[in-house]
């Protein structure tokens, strides 16, 4: 077995910025993640040997956190002097990644979920998209003669040269690489990375993969995910106002423990309707901006436009991160879109690091129970909502989310 | 330093068949061969350091054949048993490439020439050419940037993959590697020649490269080139018609040496339309086929089907073996043209191991004087012609050719 993951620093960056919040505030709340294969025309488990598959988590589950990979992360001043504290780093030190569950689910898919503390388990996440990925990806390489495996980088190189070109010709583009847990292959993903360093050095600003932003000295990137939205809403759930209110504590806890340095507000859990409506005058002025992530990325930008005019904020001095679905043409028309208005930055994933001519696979692991709480999510598109059913309605109600809501926005 | 040569095999395979002959008939013979850039728009000393291109001569000077290598030439018996006698293998095993000259020649180019011994500076030819192709390729590689560079590669797979999706169209055409001298680099001509064998095992022949054939279980293809003509007519130099039967003597010692076997007729040194005069009935009967090399490939057909039908000979019993500026358009035209008319196959050089998107060079090294005269090679093609003006002039007389000879061929 070649191993997939050999650092416990493969990884998200922003798993280490939510998990220093949750070290610190919520250490111990039951969470249970679970995967989805949202691209229901692909058996993954016709890809995916589930012997193979597991011996690879149980790889992941041997790693610890190496001395300089501490180090690494001690060393982060990007955002914050001395951003991460030692208890963390020392609770890190001893990280193993907790137990998993692992079945087949007799519809040619398999049950993969991850229940433990949130503290724990919150890093299995990209770790075993990662994993998922490549080994399906794989799969689909070894069925190839020798040759046309090599065409499948020839095309993967002709196509980021096309999106380097694309991008030379928009040098005020800027854009993260976000694909780690969509990537082809850990290989392919350091390629992409180390080609973007080396070719884009001024519009490339970063990656989320902690592991590669240390390999090849870029910005480690990423600050929040609907993670803790629905933590939160799992925790503070005795009646419909506090799971309502638990957004708005979420967003207090994470500026009391970041502030302006890593304030990019997730919009799109419950909604962006909601998320305008609950997003206060001060944080519309203190918070350096926010990430889009569901739903039309033209009509979000015009609503935050107006959202911050509103608020007798000027969009020139706030940011919006995209990182939904991305390709480089639907970033250069968002970039041209809202030039000198606001700016704009992006957060490329799969189509950064799974483009060479198979069809990407969406596959997501997100949190299900919070609490012991159905967590929910709604976001700006249903078809990527998590949840039961009757929680599903239940979180309409109390955000105010109607499937019309998103085009009535009042701003 | 890495090492462009690292093994006398590196080479030709004619250099063998034709260097037995030379070692058993010819061996002391003075001959010099001189370097040539065709390639008129490009000043060769700019990409080739002469230092440098120095140093990898010395180096291929060096190099001794190993036993295993002698091994293999021992063992070849896809021609002939033991078609390699014992004493001239011997010679191998002390061969040492001989001195050489290498000088500016205050032209943009250089001077490089290869005098001695008709059975030692033979070796040269290739291993020269394939050291000053790889260092004028590499230091236009060394001006990119590594992902510009892998990109070269990519654009190269993706010509190869269209080469080969073409040829499956067409799965009655066969070819053969004749890229050595022209190839970008070794390391490329051997993911080439590997490629094809493992895409095409029905189609792909072999390669003239002896030592990529000993790697991947290849024919090792070759047989005689303009070299031998040039060589004899030096040797049997006495008066015109001893000049002009000189090509006779070649093609009766070379038939009396190898017989059946190596016997493919190389057909433009003296020009075409000599040759089909020359060229016995005696022989058109035994002779495997004919080689083309200059001219235009659809009249040398032509004219070599009625070749062959004026001596009442089966043109479908002989092959024609194309080998003159080929690319895969080309050869599936040539081969749709004598479909069921003659045997054809290619011997595909330059665009075969030469096509990743740069302008690719076209270098010869030729006979300019063996036994102290001045040798000639007239070929269908003046602009290909080898010699000083007055002996071409002189050698166009004694072959009977004229520019128009080749239109008005008497078959």
């Amino acid at each position: 077995m070649k191993a997939i993951i050999e650092s416990l620093l493969d990884i998200d960056f922003y798993k280490f910025t939510m998990g220093q919040l949750i070290f610190l505030r919520h250490p111990a709340v039951p969470v249970k993640f679970a995967f989805k294969n949202r691209t229901k025309s692909v058996k993954i488990a016709e890809g995916v040997d589930m012997h193979e598959l597991r011996e690879h988590l149980d790889y992941a589950r041997t790693l610890r956190f190496r001395n300089s990979e501490l180090h690494y992360l001690r060393g982060t001043n990007e955002y914050q002097e001395r951003m991460f504290y030692e208890d963390y780093l020392e609770s890190l030190r001893t990280l193993v990644l907790p137990e998993y569950l692992l079945e087949d689910d007799g519809n040619g898919g398999f049950r993969l979920e991850f229940e433990g503390k949130w503290s724990e388990v919150t890093y299995w996440e990209t770790i075993a998209l990662s994993i998922v990925n490549q080994l399906y990806f794989s799969s689909l390489l070894k069925k190839m003669s020798r040759f046309e495996r090599d065409m499948v980088f020839a095309n993967g190189r002709l196509r980021l040269a096309e999106k380097i070109r694309k991008l030379r010709e928009h040098p005020e583009i800027s854009f993260t690489d976000f694909g780690t847990r969509r990537r082809f292959s850990r290989q392919w993903q350091q390629y992409v990375v180390q080609t973007m360093a080396e070719e884009l050095p001024k519009q490339f600003r970063g990656t989320s993969n902690t592991m590669m932003a240390m390999l090849f000295n870029l910005l480690p990137m990423g600050t929040c995910a609907h993670e803790m939205d629905q933590g939160y809403s799992g925790i503070y759930h005795n009646s419909d106002d506090e799971i309502r209110s638990s957004h708005q504590r979420l967003l207090d806890d994470w500026w009391k423990q970041y502030g302006w340095g890593l304030s990019i507000a997730l919009t799109d859990t419950f909604g962006t309707d909601f998320f305008f409506r609950d997003f206060t005058l001060e944080q519309a002025r203190n918070w350096k901006g926010l990430r889009q992530d569901s739903g039309d990325p033209f009509k979000f930008g015009e609503k935050a436009i107006r959202f911050y005019e509103s608020h007798g904020v000027d969009p020139k001095s706030k940011l919006l991160i995209f990182s939904d679905g991305l390709d480089v043409d639907t970033i250069i028309r968002i970039h041209d879109s809202f030039r000198n208005r606001i700016n704009v930055t992006f957060g490329w994933g799969t189509d950064l690091t799974n483009d060479l001519g198979f069809k990407p696979l969406s596959l997501v692991i997100k949190v299900v129970e919070a609490n012991s709480h159905g967590a929910v999510k709604l976001s700006d598109n249903l078809a990527k909502a998590i949840g039961q059913a009757e929680d599903i309605e239940r979180f309409k109600r109390i955000f105010g989310y109607t499937a019309t809501t998103y085009l009535k926005c009042r701003f």
